[in-house]
């Protein structure tokens, strides 16, 4: 991989404005790719990231028990391998054979990370109380990547039923917030 | 309002995209308009959302007392007043006064709608248990409200530091997803 370290305190400006993700998990020598849309930032540094994680997702019970997994940020040219990983489920394919992704070594957790998208954070769970009630894992981001050549990554954002918005064009204004 | 019921089950694809949201809420007569961005979908009907807000927004107390807010999604004509109402405190400012921005009835809640955003959610907490360690809120959406004339909303997507992402084009791939 061609990408260098990110500073923690940098993660929530690839969280926050909403992209579809790939999250990545392995038990047993098995690696699973899950695509994910519902997640949200908790806090800055270290930075906490909050997800949902349907039970009836065969990465679930993995992420559960193994209390780690990597998100991998995909821009749009690899848009219809993230619908796929969506349409399958781990328990019947290799999702990194069957669409063609390449799994990277993480440096803090076991999960692989995906080679082709342009930022990776590798998570640890920090709490699963709320798994059972609304499957809402709280993850830490222990170490972040990101591809530096990529300027402006063209995330996409799901608006339902397979329809994705585009990251567009970006606008600066003065402003104080974080 | 030129705005007609959305129906609960479509929620999920407004807020899933990621948008920035202005959430709304009142105490005692008294209205307030804060920025959010750290928003996910927790489930699709009834729509369930986890957002984040801040202990040190004076929005917290109220929402934690009220156990009621709205979230209003607005589009790039509003980037200013966004920006504006996430740089002041409601403790000091009306910000609905401050940013001419409209308020409106809402049907199922006290707290007041932003005419001049696309969308309104009217939102109760359903949860606030994780709202001491995590200042996290799980809010049930029970009434939605949308300007269908807006048929390629350009939401706005913070990418920190002032720093905003405008919707850009829309892509359709085969998908089972929901």
């Amino acid at each position: 991989m061609k990408k260098t370290s990110l500073p923690l305190s940098q993660v929530y400006r690839l969280l926050e404005p909403g992209p579809v993700v790939l999250v990545t998990s392995a038990r047993g020598g098995r690696a699973n790719v899950m695509t994910m849309s519902w997640h949200m930032m908790v806090d800055f540094e270290p930075p906490i990231v909050a997800c949902v994680i349907s039970n009836r997702d065969y990465t679930f019970g993995i992420v559960r028990e193994t209390k780690e997994c990597a998100i991998n940020i995909p821009t749009v040219e690899l848009a219809k391998k993230v619908v796929g990983c969506g349409n399958t489920s781990g328990r019947e394919v290799d999702k990194f054979k069957k669409f063609r992704l390449t799994p990277a070594p993480a440096a803090r957790i076991g999960a692989p990370l995906i080679s082709e998208c342009y930022a990776n954070l590798e998570c640890k769970v920090m709490d699963a109380s709320m798994a059972g009630k609304y499957n809402l894992f709280i993850l830490e981001v222990v170490k972040a990547w990101i591809d530096r050549s990529k300027k402006h990554p063209r995330t996409i954002h799901h608006c339902g039923q397979g329809v994705f918005m585009v990251a567009g064009r970006i606008i600066k204004l003065p402003s104080r917030m974080k």
